[in-house]
């Protein structure tokens, strides 16, 4: 069985994630985030806000998914955000035609599509490449756009669930800009879901048809590309990927190879590096690639993705583009407001420049998923995530030994005393205590704390490490600050 | 002008709200929060997933929005998610038939509309009800169904923007219990966006077209309604209006007089009495409305609303509603998946009943706006917002009394420690410390911390109060202590 399989059932089974409306037999590219998921999910998310948006003094918004027509135009989606999609003549199955041709002849990384629909029917009728469900033969390509369509209200007006935050930031640009300083730099960030109306998804949370996304909007005046936070990171080492050769360099080589646009895609970027390290990502198994001319837009200056490895292969999971003023330039196009701005020291008005972060939430968690898997070994019988504790689901599981004597209302009363400290904190006192602290490895929980007849006498616990299975005895009062400490130093052992 | 248009063009002003794609002209409601709504918006999230799930041991999930028309066929959306609407024959102008008559003929809280569109087409021919836009004749009244449609994929199946997060709950609530202790009562609570596609919206935040939802449902077994943690709760006093009559009672009297269906239902009604008085909501300008038997579904075992006074008169906020196994049967009938469980006790198998708790977000964020929104007066020369600090958008804000000789740096030193220790701060340089006071009091900070002169040489910092305009001089150390205490207690003055 793949890792991806097994990630699958142990997703399952242990409420990571599931996929939406079970019971009704799904639809493929739906995925529920359970109880479990859900609690990662959400602290990914908020690392996110606190690295990204906060402690930069940077703007959150949230904007809406439901997106009138004209934005979209304006945008390019509606005009080009499509995939080519062939259909079989006889079973009428609808299969993405380039992934699929790129299957059976090209290699992903070296020979890509030329974007003509052409030579996609060429290869397809050449090498006789027929219908993988019934062997019937495939129509011509054609292009099938992949957003979500919908009518609004009465007037039954077009819409589209947003491909992506990132409209939202820009069109509602203007009223921060006034209402925030009118000056730039300034940057404006959003965590919400978008929608992608795949032909035929596969690969789990790797291709959903619904996902979120953490996008930040960097407006800055073209005059400079620097960034007044550079120097504090240009030494910090990253892994990075050009034509295919990978190799390790710092940040500010980066900008002096003019590998990345200018510092302040290289400065966002050993931020993102740093984000994946605490969250958990191996560094060995991560690299930014530089995208090549002709895998970037007409009017980008410079394309950085960061790939992960998993079981799947190499994934995308953040992109990372200087979009120069095409953004603002087309919405003041379409929507006939005047989106440049007036730059005091330079006594004239400025389209502002754009660098873009956007980061997959849901392809983060999964690789998360296969990079923290630990297999039973010879130490543990069970397979556990070795999670970072600030992401794990909880910080601390408290259990009592029994559920008599008061022990579980002592160890109710520690759990209460966690959460009140800001900490997440687990209850649970059925099961053996054997069995509770596999159930706690198994989500990845780093610290169990367990209440035991001495604690009744001495106050003290038993804390429990959850990756080598040693175990200190620790007073109540002082459980909170160790704890506090050990999740702030990313601490799993004694 | 009204307070609802003054509470619009302040949160215009204030990054709280605007409409979105505010440069395309915008379309009815949509609107987007901006960079300081959106703060209160997630801390009334966070506040409630505290309240809620977590301090009850309760799960959260996260399931799609994009939802198959099965599961909503099973619902009883697809079938009767609709409203009543009329359109014009001259101009084609559609309005929402019930409410355009109710304007004009029903008593909203009296005579409600029965539910037939014959009975509107006669009032609209008798009273010679005409469009108000163009003063044409209209056609006869049909229903209009309020979901946003969409098809899904290549296989081009029917699909909808869920209309309530309460679905995605249901249908994953067969793995929800097997992964975790496959007993009663279990409960499971969403955050998350849903969608009602309105003919003709109006009245900003309250009625939009897409909104934020907090819902939980709690399945329990039909044999006892009774509620651990009732007998804590039981004496709270609620204001309750009961065919027309309000009357303070306490908990327990809603369950004695059979108000509320169960004490499950009562409990939960105290907490969310709670949950406001915390937010900022006026307790006197709130009131839990029971509904009638006329205006609760055939299925239902009773219906509560939470009704506050606005500017736009009483809304409704939350829903309580006993809504016994209607939908686990619905989805057991239509997905084929037998929903109900074993119970150990009886030894046998139960169809779960549901307390379903709903609450929109935007409304009570609205709500809050007009509560502690406070005029000008001799003491402040502007208008202001007296949130909780739990809720402000900040907890604090530092600020240097001028950005120089090293004011500013200690300043972002302090806004650092401030928010390392958990607090959300604000940073502002620019401007003079009265308008930097002025701003601070306007989006609702409670807690205003300068660094001047003297900072430099003692260590310590003016703390200025929001609601007083009191000033104390603190330490720098020990202000983290003193404004987390300040905001535990909810304490705004000296």
């Amino acid at each position: 069985m793949q890792l991806h399989e097994r990630i699958f059932e142990l997703a399952l089974k242990r409420s990571f994630f599931f996929p939406s409306n079970e019971p009704y037999g799904s639809v493929a590219g739906f995925y529920d985030y359970g109880p479990v998921g859900i609690l990662i999910k959400r602290k990914i998310e908020n690392l996110w806000r606190e690295m990204f948006i906060k402690s930069e003094g940077f703007h959150e918004v949230e904007t809406s998914i439901v997106t009138p027509e004209p934005v979209l135009v304006a945008s390019g989606h509606v005009g080009s955000f499509a995939d080519p999609v062939i259909e079989c003549g006889k079973c009428k199955t609808k299969v993405r035609a380039d992934s699929f041709v790129a299957e059976k002849h090209f290699d992903l990384h070296g020979e890509r599509w030329d974007g003509k629909l052409d030579t996609l029917d060429s290869i397809i009728s050449e090498k006789k490449l027929a219908c993988p469900k019934c062997g019937g033969e495939f129509g011509k390509a054609f292009m099938f756009n992949l957003m979500f369509h919908t009518g609004i209200g009465g007037e039954r007006s077009s819409g589209y669930s947003r491909p992506e935050t990132a409209q939202g930031i820009f069109t509602s640009f203007p009223r921060i800009f006034r209402n925030h300083g009118t000056r730039l730099p300034i940057a404006v960030g959003q965590v919400g879901k978008s929608f992608r109306n795949e032909i035929s998804p596969r690969k789990g949370l790797i291709r959903m048809r619904e996902f979120t996304q953490m996008e930040l909007e960097y407006f800055f005046n073209p005059s400079s590309g620097a960034y007044e936070g550079f120097d504090r990171h240009k030494s910090m080492r990253m892994r990075v990927s050009v034509e295919g050769k990978t190799s390790e360099m710092d940040v500010s080589e980066l900008v002096r190879k003019k590998l990345a646009a200018n510092e302040i895609m290289a400065y966002f970027m050993s931020r993102e590096w740093e984000f994946y390290r605490i969250v958990g990502i191996s560094p060995e198994r991560m690299v930014f690639r530089v995208l090549g001319e002709n895998e970037i837009p007409h009017y980008s200056k410079g394309n950085i993705d960061m790939e992960v490895e998993t079981s799947f292969g190499s994934i995308e999971t953040i992109g990372n583009a200087y979009r120069t003023d095409f953004d603002l330039s087309q919405h003041t196009k379409h929507s006939g407001q005047d989106m440049s701005v007036f730059v005091e020291e330079e006594k004239k008005k400025v389209m502002p420049h754009v660098f873009e972060l956007s980061m997959g939430v849901d392809r983060l968690f999964y690789c998360l998923l296969e990079h923290c898997f630990r297999d039973k070994d010879e130490k543990k019988e069970w397979e556990w995530f070795d999670f970072p504790p600030v992401i794990a689901p909880y910080h601390a599981a408290v259990f009592p030994l029994m559920k008599k004597d008061g022990m579980d209302q002592k160890a109710r009363e520690i759990a209460d005393l966690l959460r009140s400290a800001g900490l997440d904190a687990d209850y649970r006192e059925s099961g053996s205590i054997g069995r509770r602290y596999a159930r706690a490895d198994e989500i990845g929980i780093p610290y169990c704390l367990t209440v035991d007849y001495q604690t009744l006498e001495d106050s003290t616990v038993t804390i429990r490490y959850r990756n080598d299975g040693k175990q200190e005895r620790v007073k109540i009062q002082e459980c909170e600050a160790k704890l506090r400490k050990a999740v702030r130093d990313g601490r799993v052992t004694l």
